[in-house]
């Protein structure tokens, strides 16, 4: 086999195209609602409207784990491109205008039908913790007809969302990716997303991690819950024979990367604040994966993400606001 | 005469129902605009979306001046209500759900065609002062037939924005209002918006103080750009013997208040923190009469106008995130 021919792309994610509305609730207000706290449920376009009608004003948000992810890592100096579905309105126009004004390619056509651009309503309760409500709308009508072969690739790394095996024929357009990127050489990456996601694909998650994921991304919920364990230390015996890298995010406590026949443990970054943990695990991602393209060691590439994830939790909402490589040269001198 | 029916709602606002889309600017990309720095600038579709595009990515809030107030006044336990047209899109409904999670009354039927729901681009500086362009979209559909008589006369203070002097059918609208507020026998308020505003709009700005307006708002520029004059005391001594008040805002230099024979000056209060000065000016408003519609002397109001301003200069956005009512009660024991 020929080696690939060197990408121009470093990371190319798929995800859902969401735009987040952002409000704070108060703990009773959560309980009140068939949520998992700290979770992301889906919901329909009725239920939607009901529970927006029923929160206090919001911020709006360009948001999407996946987009997040992507981002970052432009923010970072990675070239990045993104697919995934809005619709032509106002909505989708917004989540368009951001992602591309943070330097990332989106030439996903918007749908000109169907249901608005997805929504999140984010609930940022007082201990700073998220729960979300996602409304999936126009992600729902992304299928396989929009993955570019040339583009895959031509992309170092293809990034999934977990979150993308909720509509249907996103899953179709993640296997035709997948194959795409494994049959070209470039790494394939995976973020669990949530642990009741993990959950509902535990049986496509496991043989995907099993044949085709080189970097799995995961929070300590979500890799026990894949493993059906308690106890993280299981989890990570089960996995880390299978891909070449894997990252446990633990909130407060950092993170552990298991790569390359070692162990390293990162310590988080100390943020000043913690307001909204909305984004935490999308930007690790993006500090890792920014830090993996330009060759770091694994160690380095988990302190830029803990760096990056500690700037998005000292604010509202799931993209940064700081400038990310100033930060990153600060931190990793 | 009789005397009015006590009024069952302290505030009714009319102005532009508008979104605001957030973004941080440098000064090199204000000074290359044919824009006014700090002041607002009415923009036409196209540019708008030329404009847009050439920006950093946003953040959405609900905006609009004179409804920034009533929100911040309803926060304060003002009984207030808003008329504004929005149209029925998306960011119509983002306008319309979070002035009514605000508390504030707004029945407005929304626009079924036409053009889309205002935006406002609002380019913040690293000095933190604000650059606006407004898209008048949906807002210049607003007219006489929105204004409900009912509800002007159940007013104690109809609060006017001197901005909804350029969409032409809002200039009847108003004026309808303020006729049927002042046979009710309630106070009539307006704030003057915009030096440039001002500018626009001079003559019949100053027909209405002259006539019709009983609480006058403005900053420095806005009064002496109205008396065309360089100097403040001269401005002032102008305005005072044709209203009952006047409130003048001077930044970091807090507010004069001349009213009742008396003239009051207000300190401004300490921000931790100048993020952005979008709604300070609303801010002031809302704090001043919410505590004027609650009888509190004049240099009480001020102080309340100057606690809501701080709140709101401390964030993104102009509309409060804090607990205003908790600020008001700390700084006035």
């Amino acid at each position: 086999m020929t080696p690939p021919a060197p990408p121009s792309i470093d990371i190319l994610a798929l995800g859902n195209a969401i735009v987040d509305v952002l409000t704070h609730v108060d703990d009773a207000q959560i309980d009140a609602l068939p949520v998992n706290k700290g979770g992301m449920t889906l919901i329909e376009s009725i239920t939607a409207a009901a529970l927006y009608s029923a929160l206090g004003p919001g911020l709006e948000c360009s948001g999407g784990s996946a987009a997040n992810t992507v981002v970052g890592a432009a923010m970072l100096g990675a070239r990045t491109a993104f697919i995934g579905r809005v619709k032509n309105d106002q909505l989708g126009g917004i989540f368009t205008h951001d992602i591309r004004a943070a330097g990332v390619r989106f030439d996903t056509p918007p749908a000109t039908d169907g249901t608005d651009t997805a929504m999140c309503l984010v609930m940022v309760t007082p201990d700073a913790h998220r729960t979300m409500c996602t409304h999936l709308g126009a992600s729902v009508e992304l299928g396989p007809d929009d993955v570019d072969e040339a583009v895959v690739r031509d992309s170092a790394v293809l990034y999934l969302e977990g979150y993308l095996w909720d509509p249907p024929g996103a899953k179709e357009a993640m296997r035709k990716a997948i194959r795409i990127a494994k049959d070209a050489g470039r790494a394939v990456a995976l973020s669990l997303s949530d642990p009741f996601c993990v959950d509902r694909h535990r049986a496509d998650f496991l043989e995907l991690v099993d044949n085709d994921v080189d970097i799995l991304f995961a929070n300590e919920s979500e890799i026990t819950s894949l493993y059906e364990t308690d106890d993280l230390d299981s989890a990570m015996h089960s996995v880390t024979p299978l891909v070449k890298v894997v990252t446990i995010t633990r909130s407060e406590h950092g993170a552990v990367i298991a790569g390359d026949g070692d162990m390293h443990i990162i310590p988080a970054e100390a943020a000043v604040q913690v307001v909204d943990t909305t984004g935490a695990g999308d930007l690790f991602a993006a500090g890792f994966l920014a830090g993996w393209t330009q060759g770091r060691n694994l160690h380095d590439c988990g302190r830029m993400g803990a760096v990056a994830a500690a700037e998005v939790i000292s604010h509202l909402g799931a993209r940064p606001e700081a400038d990310l490589r100033a930060l990153v040269s600060d931190h990793l001198k």
